[in-house]
């Protein structure tokens, strides 16, 4: 197969150009980048390899401006660049690639959402009904059908996994208290004062509280497709790790359903998934799915309390590790192809 | 003054010695420990300096074993033990120090919260009514009366700052849901496992959720002074700082209190107290606070939601700061005497 | 093929699980502890998952004793035990396992450097000479024939890649002072006061220095084997990363050898080790290999002074990584089977 | 006492700040910023606290901008400002107040020393034999009677401090091997990709090696005042401390020098040093220091070959804390007064 990725300077498209070396089906890739088009692959980051360079011999190991992309006809197209530009620079390969697009972009069911939630018209307003909302496990029938899929956020990934078998099956009532912690690659790779190393170390905090962080209107747009009436309130935390996201849900239970109901639906819904795996009694912790495309789960239900866990490494399944899922979904292939099942040390 | 510490060696130990060395009012320290009793306080870590030891050369610059330590008549004794060794180690000095005890012994008001929270019987049962709690922001007039002040705990005591003021003014209603997390230091100075810094670094997440965590039953027993009907959700997250304590309230305001309230409140609660910081708009983090005996608030009103913010440094204002803290107000010294209304950097 | 690991609950171990995981001619994994045997290697370590227990098959997903391994006949048996625990404990696999001793235990080549470096007898002195030491870009061919295999140190490795092949050409003189800082992970897994997150973070120093250090005898030794007189400095450092080492080696060139003949030599004797990097201006540093098999190498020549600079992932290239590579090499496999010749981020 | 810092926002304006707020004498602070002149102190770092500002009342709790803090007529005027923008703000002040720069502008003692080190002419070349170097340990007495304090760079301090008294007495003899371990707040408070957490975490490298590192001029510059045929090799490193620096110096002793010798040296030279901590045989490590003044000082001595080891906290005595301390001295006050003899927790 053929990828292209555009842009390979950040995070995500770094983590993306691993994940696609080590990728059995993948022979080629095109790394883009609108910044550092015409360099050497090998001049990006020491940390690359010639077991990476060897599938860019297409492209003679350059990295290409976005606009050159094309000719080469890639399969699959990721794109991570940032929202409001990716959509856009999608589009020409539309009906040529799978689309992939790991901005917030396409996230969003329509025009009004995305408004609400990032303040400006929605780049391609046109493409947002015909997109994929791309939660592996929630959505794989129709991924594999997809040739536009958006990619979700790492908040909602990590927050959704454990929350939709539960409101699909009308097990919870009341307000989604939703206390979430991120690493700080999640922010990107943007030399800003509040990233520095010297300002997060010994460092944690809440940011963008209740309504107010744009991750909210995505994870609400798709409670709704399985419940009505939710309440969702929302705070996120920065806390000092390089990768990681731990997501603490607080919800109460409708009358009768216990804990062994919480298990057994998630035993349901993902007894398939080689990626969601369910702690029955543990605490899911960062390490246990740190590098790996995993979203580990647990709960803790007391009365009619109860606690949803989850932790997704926010680089991998929060982010490329999906789209790669996504990208074996589309094309048969098998979901855990490239990707990894257990954590880093 | 002359003031003695029951236990030099933990975390606690440490910064209370070196908060000691620093306040103009101590002019003798006696540093006890069970088990480095003898030992030269020199030799204890190199951290420390002549600016410490100046201040005990009463022991000889020893280490005294906890028996040694009540000839010398301390007017300050400071038990930073575990619990269930403390207070009864305490015992001794009741009538003739005024006792600060930094352990969990003396802070429930009766022998059935203990029960529930520990497990266990406890150790000094006739002591429970006798002890005032050493809230500093909140039982100022108490303390200053005290002769046996049971120190609070860290999540207790960043929890609760901000809840009270709203509490007796009846703002609140329904469930109180308390996401919290702590810097490392939190759990002690124990060589176990899972307090490696290869098992904690690049990690984070829940542990002891729901009302399992024994902080649970103190913060219960608090705010049940101030209102009745408390429903309290208390999750801790252990994250990879040293030092600090980020706590996140989501509670529900009455009809018709606002944001404006909230701020009100605080600022008429807290107006005459140099370690509350209430932040008008910003949320804290924990390096407003890191190395301080401050505590940071923020909110954050929509509708009827409110969120809460607050931060602490865990060894100080959570353990040690608070403790010099009381003591500075049980003997009439001004209240910042040697400690820090300022963060680190 | 079929291995067996002779101690899993390490972090050695555990990195070897992961990497035997990943290999495509490993089919069968037999994981044994004296700790932990009888138990499931699914309640080990969260981390893990039926990518890693799909090996496992054969011993029923257990944890075996350590004398329960003999009869499953492994074709390799990696023992990752401490120095002085592990050559016994690999002899009556001689003959019918190939043999890969993480230890220290056959390292050094004859009974006095042992003595020296541990102070103590070594504890199968008759095998000392019939083991090969496994600096796999070194020794290959010897690997390639021999059945039992000392795998290097983590220092030894690092400091040794850069220097064999100016040491063999004769191009240094004078004394050779080498400063190392290694991650915390180098300790090991040591419920230990001094491996604690809260005294490692924030914290950084030398320790054991001069010759006090036991892989300095391991690293003359080795040194000895391609240049006499050589006289080795070598102070460690611990720095508070989990994982990484960085080498830093200051010495004097012989009259007449440049910056230029330093690239030569590297290029010449790695230009087929699909693990060493050569950088010809940049300096490595620690995140350009964390993560892989890699050993990166740089070097600033000014005058007849010249630094060398080494970086290896301390459990990958430094322990099991160098381990499953000698594996490769001895079975005829592909070098880089089962491992990753780039970063992680 | 009036003091002017020029540069408020900084890492070293802020520590400045910190200790002029617990020093004794000062009673007003003037903080000035081109960037942020007119606002409010406490809007720059909600940090700060009351304590703080209190000091600021003179100049109305603003941030001055740099022409308005004249007319103040501050007693000492310190000047954490970038080098080549440093001695040219401070000129105004010459001969009204005391002048404490804390740039590299005044360090060396000849224009050529400056070319050399910084490719630039030296911005005030008239005021370079002026200026007295503030090493305070060791030019004490000059710097009693300064107007002038070139503030030292914080490898100069943890380097020159060790070696000094031995050379000056002649003990050493060869090359000064130096490696230095660098916390991130050594470069500053710039919004570089290179300094954020995710690229500095789980990371450490060398960096500027030999000859390249501006402080090696200024190193040499020092020691070649108490001896001559100096050679030294200086090797910095970077890594993910926030504050702290390690420094390891190699160097062989002439015949007959032996280890009592050394520590000798270093009694007798820093017997009256308030913060010169000499370890006579465990090795200091970042944690001893941490937050304090302190430089420790470690050796070890097998045969000819010696080792030193030093550690300072490189924002406090390799910044701000020397200034402050220097200003102590300058005017006659407790060496002490202001500032931590012993390290945080």
């Amino acid at each position: 197969m053929k990828v292209a990725i555009l842009g390979v300077t950040g995070y995500t498209g770094q983590i993306l150009l691993r994940l696609l070396a080590d990728h059995p089906f993948v022979d080629t890739i095109l790394p883009a980048s609108s910044s550092k088009g015409g360099t050497a692959l090998a001049d990006l980051d020491p940390g690359l390899s010639d077991q990476i360079f060897s599938k860019t011999e297409l492209c003679g190991g350059k990295i290409l401006k976005p606009e050159e992309v094309k000719p080469f006809k890639p399969d699959v197209l990721f794109s991570p660049l940032p929202h409001l530009a990716s959509a856009e620079n999608c589009r020409p390969f539309l009906g040529s690639s799978v689309i992939i697009d790991l901005s917030a972009d396409l996230r969003l069911s329509d025009r009004e959402q995305f408004l609400k939630a990032y303040g400006e018209e929605p780049p391609c307003p046109d493409l947002l009904p015909k997109a994929v909302y791309g939660l592996s496990e929630i959505y794989k029938r129709e991924i594999a059908r997809a040739d536009l899929i958006a990619n979700p956020g790492c908040y909602p990934t990590a927050t959704l996994i454990p929350l939709i078998p539960l409101l699909k099956r009308g097990y919870l009532q009341g307000k989604v208290v939703v206390n979430a912690l991120s690493g700080i690659s999640g922010a990107g790779k943007k030399a800003v004062e509040n990233l520095l190393f010297c300002e997060r170390t010994e460092n944690a905090g809440a940011y963008s509280p209740g309504k107010s962080h744009r991750h909210v209107t995505e994870i609400e747009s798709q409670m709704n497709r399985f419940s009505s009436n939710i309440n969702l309130l929302f705070t996120p935390h920065l806390i000092p790790v390089k990768r990681g996201m731990v997501v603490t849900t607080q919800v109460s239970l409708k009358k009768g359903i216990q804990g062994k109901d919480i298990y057994a639906a998630f035993q349901e819904d993902y007894k398939d998934s080689p990626f969601v795996k369910v702690h029955e009694k543990s605490i899911p912790q960062i390490k246990d799915v740190w590098g790996s495309n995993r979203c580990d789960l647990g709960y803790r239900a007391e009365g009619e309390e109860l606690l949803l866990f989850s932790v997704i490494d926010n680089l991998v399944k929060g982010a490329s590790g999906q789209a790669v899922q996504n990208m074996n979904i589309r094309f048969g292939l098998s979901e855990t192809a490239g990707l990894r099942t257990f954590g880093e040390l």
